[in-house]
């Protein structure tokens, strides 16, 4: 039963620069941060760790919330936590769908048992503001789900004025944040948003692995309505509420708040390598500033939209809404996109991503995102682009896209 | 908006030793590992090193199932993925329940819809096979569910033959093997279990996080009868089953296993750096080779207790069917657990752990697993615990702990 250990070797991964929709390379101080010891979930140091956590995310969500903390698993693991917690079976939720993960939001409602209403723009295109109002007004949702960033279709749905229409219809807003928490603003308090999730792997620079979150006290009010303790661990202070239990017990809202509180009620064991690189994640963004943080990821688009232009390559999707870290590019009539993609990691060790659904084969998504939002590492994948378009026989003007990408880079 | 950076220091945990039910101190190459950077979630090489994660848990699961990988979340998650993808709403579940964790079995399932019925025994002993049986009989269940070694009560359940029992009955045997993987042997398919699930922060000396997940062929198959491919990512190849859809999309196990198989269908972005981790503790365990690593911890348990009990300590639970990596010790009548269990942390840099429920206050727990069920550990503890007894008032034979405890490390 004992296998060879020599069997596979030390953990030796290709030095890749990836230039896809994420995950990205992640910063070498939150790769540092995890190799620290690991603490008792209880020591006081680690509570400390905890708490520090809560304070650093404020910003980056752009909030004031309490309830600030990260769910123990990938990005998609906050937004199921965040809707099993905040919509009952039977509630009616507004999904605003304009890619494939607003399809997400609705596969993961359809299995919580939510009457789904969707309001959708056509891939490429983010929803007017004015649709989901006549949305809200038509379905009167419980509540209103919408991805900020949704790196499918690389478009950025505008979010300014949406927390007002939901409150005054009655409705909480969720909002999956994920590919643009810590690459642009996300402000929470300001857009009236009830809970954003969001994930390390993207403009944060980390691994994925650990999902931050922010909940506001509205919406942590509901949640608790529904708080049902374990039986191993009942207490005489925390008691249950009145609301229908939340069908999930990993991702239980009320719990997990409970156990990032003073009550300390024990619930998961915290992921505490990751809990260190959410915390050195946020450490870099703060310590760089969120304002020149979000700049750079804009020039970082910037550039990559028009050095592809330069190349004569046709950037996707609507000009108005693009997400500052990712880019898409069609792929030219002809042209086999996944043997351009081999190419570049074959002899670039770059990696482009490819597409989803009615874009598979027809766009590449180049990211510029966190570490990797960097004016070389843009230059240098458009070089390559053009190095791989050339050889596999695709006429590119020769040398146009660095100085396009440079004077870009220097305007935006 | 922006915070201070410098408001919270660069990561620097205590040294401390973490003697308690988990977690521990993780091994240094297992931390190390997690810098590595990381990889896009196709690449090749991605890939690679989930296929070599699959091989190498196959033999510290004792298990020949293809469908052998990692769930990103800590252990709860991997407990909640099993129960919500092979349990339907409104199955008959039979739990077998000796502690905390049997009590949470219960809690998952209650909220998943299922039919529970539960064969228990008093905390500090376990269910007799028999007792099992006779439950299975009555109750018919569709699955079975039990821990294998509930760190809250200290015992390891017997489960030999219990698979039989279960495919005589047309049953599914789920295991809990959070707390004993990597430190007592799991013999998946001698016992017959159709899914079995750990963690790494016990006996397999990691950081959660990452949850190991072993599924019998026969469990995979239920679970590929409940197949719901996201409507996004919908391909030609991959067809829908006749079952109810499973009301967990980040807990699909169908889904998760088309993404850990060579169809790589997108699901979550696998947790790289955990996967690192994960994959390092079963290096370094089958490195060290399983039986030796048993042979460690049976050690190590034996000389906990034999030095608890030198020190004229009572040891909690049935000593037939201890855990070998975890020792409950009943705290003297007239002495303040907390007290003592601060003393040995503010004097000696050392954790103890605290208990739960009805033990709250009775017992403290021992823990010695994985990179911590070293002899040297094991005694600094006693030791130390020594100190803290006498220290409080507590007379102790003074010197007869570390000799006590020595012997029974050979003697084991």
């Amino acid at each position: 039963m004992t296998l060879d250990p020599t069997l596979f070797g030390e953990i030796d991964p290709p030095q890749r620069l990836l230039m896809g929709p994420g995950p990205v390379n992640a910063h070498p101080r939150v790769l540092r941060a995890m190799s620290a010891d690991l603490l008792g979930q209880f020591d006081p140091e680690m509570t400390g760790f905890m708490n520090q956590v809560m304070a650093l995310y404020r910003p980056v969500f752009g909030t004031a919330n309490q309830w600030t903390m990260l769910i123990d698993g990938t990005a998609r693991a906050a937004i199921e936590a965040s809707l099993v917690s905040l919509v009952e079976p039977g509630d009616t939720v507004l999904v605003v769908n304009f890619g494939r993960f607003g399809l997400l939001l609705t596969e993961i409602l359809t299995r919580l048992g939510a009457k789904i209403e969707a309001v959708s723009a056509p891939w490429g295109e983010v929803v007017p503001l004015e649709a989901i109002a006549e949305a809200i007004e038509k379905s009167g949702p419980k509540v209103v789900a919408t991805v900020h960033g949704d790196t499918s279709t690389t478009m950025a749905q505008p979010l300014e004025g949406l927390g007002d229409l939901c409150k005054a219809a009655g409705a909480y807003l969720y909002v999956d944040a994920c590919a643009t928490l810590g690459g642009m603003e996300i402000a929470a308090d300001r857009w009236g948003a009830d809970v954003v999730t969001g994930g390390l792997q993207k403009c944060l620079g980390g691994p994925s692995g650990s999902a931050p979150i922010t909940i506001s006290d509205r919406a942590a009010e509901r949640i608790f309505a529904r708080r049902h303790v374990e039986q191993g661990i009942r207490r005489a202070d925390i008691s249950d509420g009145a609301g229908p239990r939340i069908p999930s017990n990993y991702f239980d809202l009320a719990m997990i708040m409970d156990y990032w509180s003073e009550k300390r009620l024990n619930h998961h064991t915290e992921a505490t390598s990751m809990l260190y690189a959410a915390r050195e994640c946020a450490r870099v963004a703060l310590g760089e500033g969120l304002e020149a943080r979000f700049a750079r990821h804009r020039k970082a688009g910037a550039a990559m939209t028009a050095g592809g232009r330069a190349m004569g390559l046709t950037v996707y999707g609507d000009d108005a809404h693009r997400m500052t870290n990712v880019t898409g590019v069609c792929i030219p009539a002809g042209l086999d996109g996944e043997a351009i993609r081999t190419a570049m990691r074959a002899h670039f060790e770059i990696e482009i991503g490819t597409a989803f659904g009615p874009l598979q084969g027809k766009i590449w998504r180049l990211g510029a995102m966190g570490y990797n939002a960097m004016k070389h590492k843009v230059l240098l994948t458009l070089a390559a682009l053009e190095a791989c378009l050339t050889a596999e026989g695709h006429a590119v003007p020769l040398g146009a896209a660095v100085p396009a990408a440079i004077a870009a880079w220097e305007a935006a």
